[in-house]
């Protein structure tokens, strides 16, 4: 199954795929965060749903969970990115964080924010906390996720670059685009052979499979659970490949009027066009 | 004026402070967030209400925000304190988050993870968001401050120094203590003067003045609400003086039992325990 948020008839909503449809399901849960934490992702009734139905082509894509309680990103979970960067091998995962604010759905625009022309795209797989824990072992971490995902971790190279700490050049509004919708681990299978792909106005600027990560999924939430307990619709962002504009010889960043995509298989395409702050 | 936002009768509350008692006013606004909010905190009918009343001694102290939008916590904002851990001079702020759940109250344990032994203590001053906005400007800063309170912005050093990015040490669940009230600014007067003060077991570990901040409160704000909107009750943790337990020869870490404290001239004290985890 699929899942998306979206607005459409001015209201927000949320639903499933049906082809070429979304089947509204917000006259069950209020959303699909809600719908997580009743753990009815997984019951069948949820498909004879009788909410209304959109063409996909109708519908504003929203970021997947508008307000995850809490948004754990990962730096330096591919071999080839940490390289590029110059970062030490370390022996636990690199975690900063996101606001809820910063993000944007499948098909908005990822905003240059006024202060900076150093917009640089990270494709990512986005992992949703599905059951909720503490100190989850990793061995029984995959039964913890609701599904998969796709996220463009846009940072603000100079921004980042300030301090040591990354999270100014993480959390502009707008810079953290997220869907363009939910794929539940049945119909995802085992995260591995599949390929993640960030393509720069159709040019592939980053390529690597899941296996390629430093730190698997199960590694990544065993760790980010020790210090701090996961609730359903949390969010782990899991890492970027190596190919990043800032470390090409010559540097590369997005300009307004480009177009971003993050393609994941058996995921799908999250895609976005580039707008310059104040004329989105 | 002083509020608190507390526990009492199985319900959790919020008030304000009138000598050793707390008069109730979540009859007027659910809670002390809400309450800022509102922009109800000036009103001279806030004083007047009928609440219940409780003394100080009887109720349980709760992080003053127990749920704050966003909680921006600068490092290295004192000189000696840089100094100490070796970073060097940056133009900006150096921020980190926290997430609301690592927080306690006043009074109450702060928690030594079963994960580590080194559990330092950083003595900081608090300030509330009151009014919200993005890229407010420095010279209109303190405009937007609801209030000042103490905060412990314990840290566990080994999980801090993991990777480049702090969030893990600065995350456990009941290592930030933030209160016990918060003090309006027409109380508390202009930022400056005041001195700050750690104290571990009775014995002064860190002392400064505000004025020994690097980057003063207004461009602490001006600086965070450039990369992120600042709401009615969003918390910046100002940074922390010289003396941290982790720079001394030989270090120092907080031990179940240890009593430590905060105190900042014109608000008063926050105490906290230590325990174990687990035998809290």
């Amino acid at each position: 199954m699929r899942y998306v948020t979206f607005s459409a008839d001015g209201r927000t909503r949320w639903g499933w795929v049906d082809g070429d449809r979304v089947r509204a399901l917000d006259h069950l849960h209020p959303s699909l965060k809600a719908a997580i934490e009743a753990g009815a992702l997984a019951a069948d009734p949820l498909r004879s749903g009788d909410g209304a139905a959109f063409a996909l082509t109708d519908i504003t894509f929203l970021p997947l969970i508008p307000d995850p309680g809490k948004i754990l990103c990962i730096g330096l979970n591919y071999e080839d990115h940490r390289r590029e960067t110059g970062r030490a091998v370390v022996s636990n995962p690199t975690i900063f964080t996101r606001f809820a604010d910063s993000q944007t759905g499948h098909l908005s625009a990822i905003l240059r924010p006024r202060e900076s022309a150093m917009l640089d795209y990270e494709g990512e797989l986005a992992i949703v906390i599905g059951k909720g824990g503490r100190r989850i072992p990793a061995a029984t971490a995959l039964d913890h996720v609701a599904g998969y995902s796709c996220y463009n971790d846009g940072s603000v190279r100079d921004w980042q670059a300030h301090t040591i700490q990354f999270t100014p050049g993480k959390n502009f509004p707008g810079t953290g685009a997220f869907g363009p919708w939910l794929v539940t681990p049945d119909m995802f299978g085992p995260p591995g052979g599949q390929t993640i792909q960030t393509r720069l106005n159709g040019t592939v600027m980053q390529r690597a499979t899941l296996a390629d990560m430093i730190f698997p999924i199960g590694r990544l939430i065993e760790y980010c659970s020790t210090f701090t307990p996961l609730a359903p619709g949390d969010v782990i962002v899991t890492g970027t490949p190596g190919g990043v504009g800032v470390k090409r010889n010559p540097q590369i960043f997005m300009q307004p009027g480009d177009r971003v995509e993050v393609e994941i298989d058996g995921i799908g395409v999250l895609a976005n066009a580039i707008a310059q702050e104040g004329a989105e």
